[in-house]
């Protein structure tokens, strides 16, 4: 199976180099300056793993990389416009796409433009950052759920999970997609939303403030109404994992704190714009979860650079 | 009539400039350094209006000032606790406690402390800022609206109104003071509250923010219906002045961003604390209040020094 990695920040370059890792003929995607990498391969650390992949295949365009097999999309988000150029190139008759974005609204944009047959998802539960293009270090978790867009699972979401467990990823495969994106941001909305709003601080800082405590299982309650409201059935207390997750996993910063530091653009859109909008089109309502998106908002618009 | 006024911030200098200006016998508590207002008296400017006190009766202790007939509080309301050591030097058998505090729970305090009996309070509708001990400008209104604590109005309430009516500051006075404190908070828990967790901004970038501005409007709406909650009743559509007032008034930085910026404490108990308890004592919810409650406490804990 050939696989190309577009976007290369910590997502894309961990489970790249796992992959690759593992044996599979993996094609990264890694615009700007390539030489680093061609000398010194990827290191990937963290718990448990320590290993490098010396021979890396990095193309500067998608051309150089041509049609794939399977297409492994880890922009941020907010740059999902450039996929439009990007894709093409990489595309052959049955090429499946698979984004590892956040939020929602990725797996609909690269239907519209490249065929819904072709999508495929998958939610990351990895706490990982990217020290440099060479190197990336795993904290906690990587695991990988992996379904089909608006449909069950296939024999080809099979044959990908059967790529990531060849490469030590453990990755279970779903039958409902969607429910997992709802289950993922009951989480995401508000570690992710909290981190920055609350003054750039990490999970653990946010579970051990009673009052921001209380704000995230308010959220979390928030997300599950909505996402039942969206025909997504996540039990009324889905919440309870999630924070015992927290508690005991040590502070972290979740993405959209690491892009804050480095001067990114922020998955506002993907993480709390959509789940408010599609909540609305069900009739329902995330207050709290707007409170945070419009704060977020009228704070990106402010911050200067990193 | 001798008049205290115990906290020389902008509301209390701007007001107690004004009564002493206006022929009233007016006794300033001023800790710290003297020489200044004792040299240069107080300057007030502002919109239509630009005056010097030359003679200010300043004092370091309320021991020099001794018994008055109306002592007006105007400290910070996190400063409450060292009422009960400054107020009984100043106190005789009838002696009138105002208190132009913000939020609520301050007429409480001084009941409590000095006896019910004694206390009044005051709304203070103004935009000032205090540009040094000896200097305060008045950017917008100015007036003032009293009531007695949990009375109606009294013939003592008509007489610290004619003080201040004498002074030029419009003053009217009210039978319900604890719905106008509620009327108060229509503006102050959106606006006190969005001008520090949005990212230290004024009242226009508020308004001029269309998620704000919505968020501002949800905030007024849950203030309204936890008033209502609490028995007093403010009218369903009392959002839409606050909103045109602060949407025609130029930009402001509303007294929380004020504090802030000088690095002195913030009034979340009074402004965002008690409303929350109280209308949650009647079986109200305030889930917006109570987020913008979270953040800044966690965010004044973790600011330095300005």
């Amino acid at each position: 199976m050939k696989i190309a990695i577009v976007g290369s920040g910590s997502v894309g370059t961990y489970y790249g180099a796992k992959l690759a890792h593992g044996g599979s003929d993996v094609h990264f995607l890694m615009r700007g300056d390539l030489s680093d990498v061609r000398r010194d391969g990827i290191l990937v650390r963290g718990r448990g793993e320590n290993f490098q992949v010396v021979k890396i295949n990095c193309y500067n365009s998608t051309q150089e990389i041509g049609p794939c097999d399977l297409v492994i999309v880890a922009l941020k988000a907010t740059s999902n416009a450039d996929l439009v150029d990007l894709v093409p190139p990489l595309l052959k008759e049955r090429t499946m796409l698979l984004t590892l974005q956040n939020g929602l609204g990725n797996e609909e944009f690269l239907a519209e433009h490249f065929g819904a047959d072709r999508v495929l998802g998958a939610l990351c539960f990895i706490a990982v950052d990217r020290h440099s293009k060479s190197e990336v270090e795993r904290y906690a978790y990587g695991h990988v759920v992996l379904g089909e867009f608006n449909r069950v699972s296939q024999p080809r979401t099979r044959e990908v999970a059967a790529e990531f467990s060849r490469a030590k990823v453990h990755c279970s495969v779903t039958d409902n997609l969607a429910l997992e994106r709802w289950r993922k941001l009951i989480w995401n909305i508000p570690f992710n939303g909290l981190s920055i709003v609350a003054g750039r601080i990490d999970t653990a800082a946010i579970v051990a403030d009673k009052n921001l405590r209380e704000l995230t299982i308010a959220l979390m309650n928030e997300v599950i109404t909505a996402a039942n409201k969206c025909g997504h059935a996540l039990p009324n207390d889905g919440w309870q994992e999630h924070i015992k997750r927290s508690e005991t996993m040590s502070g972290y910063k979740p993405s959209t704190l690491q892009d804050w530091e480095a001067g990114k653009p922020l998955e506002i859109e993907a993480i709390w714009g959509e789940p408010v909008r599609r909540a609305a089109a069900s009739g329902g309502k995330m207050p709290l979860t707007e409170t945070i998106y419009a704060l977020l908002n009228k704070m990106d618009q402010g911050r200067g650079s990193p």
